[in-house]
């Protein structure tokens, strides 16, 4: 099986690939749009891509698409995030004169190169996985990148320091993409399950928002996440983000979304799935 | 009057400071921490940071800092982000040969940058501000920035195009911070009136977040803004950043802070302040 990610060979959304499936090849590709188009073409059967990051927060792009594309979430995974250093295995840490990464990973290890590697200079690139590519294709020796094992063992660099993200409690989750109408197996609808949604609440009415989560309340569901966000374009107008317990046929949420469904001017079920494991 | 930003002069932060305290002198900061820090030890009186952008969310660092630190918010703004290419003046856009600035804003200008500059190559910068900085300093004379049109003026660079982001929907919303102790002038609670908030709900309470929300909309209490996040460092809590209308002393907001304090672990009042204009 096929499946396709965002970026180069190495990135953490391919490590995601590989935990979710073990046996599929990873197919790279430049965006995240990329993804989308690939999984709605038949050109693969799943996608996977990051939704939000504990330190960082939601991934708007991908909620964009997948408030706007014919697919649907059917699976879930956490990944922590553990940034190594690489080099080309003549290098110690010592040796080091530059340190090649996204800004966002040099900036989880300012610690790190702070402390250790004060003699190098942090050099800005625009992903991890490049980075460690183009360390491995340079000439000159000096250089080390920030990213990860698997682009290290991917790319021939030696690894020089492992888990050097300052906060440890670094974690993305990524949401498994299939087409709207694939069939799946049903999920067992346990305290395991998870519907994916969002909405928006009707314009001009006072308290439309508090009245729209209300419906979740008055039946006991539980929230795992609830986010609103500007609708780009519309000014004024929110778009919400929200996770709650149970399938969409469950008889509690099947009633709270027909209530949401009066009440607001745009809902989405954008999936269902059972909760996802959490790789460390 | 002295006040904070994180950045350097030229970042789109200045700009903020600029438009909310026109004749006061913007003292740049290297991080988030430090804006903190200068306005706690009362080196400055009012410090300003970025709490969310329209197309990338809330900036989570920010939200951290305002729960654990003795500030609060007094003020905010809305800027519009508007990216201009720049470069020295002996430059036309087909004579530069490679474009500088942070990765996030080289991609909001991906589509003018593959339409105009395609014979150019995008090079990853820290920031925008400093991508300006640097390309003024460059002996080399083809390179160009990707920054805010003040960077351009403070560098004495030459603006070659404007407004070259491909989705003008992009706000930042940007709080002036204060000592938690510091006297500000009454609030007129007004509809104008926002009251911004952080907490988290009672621990291994099935709905606990949906009764938490209750408590605003059984008092018909407008939400802004409402968005979960995982508290880091302690695995299944959340954190819930909420805006709503009016201030902490108004009749109805008043009784709602009482029943949340009841029920939930924590709760923070980040401050209340009149709802920000928007800087086009």
């Amino acid at each position: 099986m096929r499946i396709a990610f965002q970026g180069e060979i190495g990135a953490y959304s391919e490590a995601a690939v590989q935990a979710l499936f073990p046996d599929a090849e990873p197919v790279a590709t430049p965006s995240f749009e990329a993804v989308f188009d690939a999984v709605e073409n038949g050109e693969v059967p799943r996608g996977v891509v990051p939704i939000e990051n504990s330190l960082h927060g939601s991934v708007h792009a991908n909620y964009d698409l997948l408030r706007t594309r014919p697919v649907r979430i059917v699976g879930e995974l956490h990944l922590r995030i553990r940034h190594c250093l690489m080099a080309l295995a003549s290098n110690t840490i010592d040796s080091i004169e530059r340190v090649y990464s996204h800004p966002q990973a040099l900036g989880q290890c300012r610690d790190f190169l702070q402390q250790r590697l004060a003699h190098a200079e942090a050099v800005p690139a625009y992903d991890t996985a490049g980075a460690a590519r183009m360390v491995a294709s340079m000439p000159w020796q000096h250089a080390a990148a920030v990213a990860s094992r698997r682009a290290a063992e991917e790319y021939g660099l030696a690894i020089l320091a492992e888990s050097i993200e300052s906060n440890h409690q670094n974690y993305t989750r990524f949401f498994v993409l299939a087409p709207q109408e694939a069939e799946v197996p049903p999920i067992p609808d346990e305290h395991e399950a998870k519907t994916s949604l969002v909405f928006s609440p009707a314009q001009n009415v006072p308290g439309a928002l508090s009245h729209s989560l209300a419906v979740f309340a008055e039946r006991d569901l539980d929230l795992f996440k609830i986010e609103s966000h500007p609708l780009i374009g519309s000014p004024g107008q929110y778009i919400f983000y929200l996770d709650v317990e149970h399938t969409p046929q469950h008889e509690q949420l099947a009633e709270a979304l027909e209530r949401l469904n009066q009440n607001a001017s745009f809902v989405k079920v954008l999936g269902a799935y059972t909760a996802g494991e959490t790789i460390e």
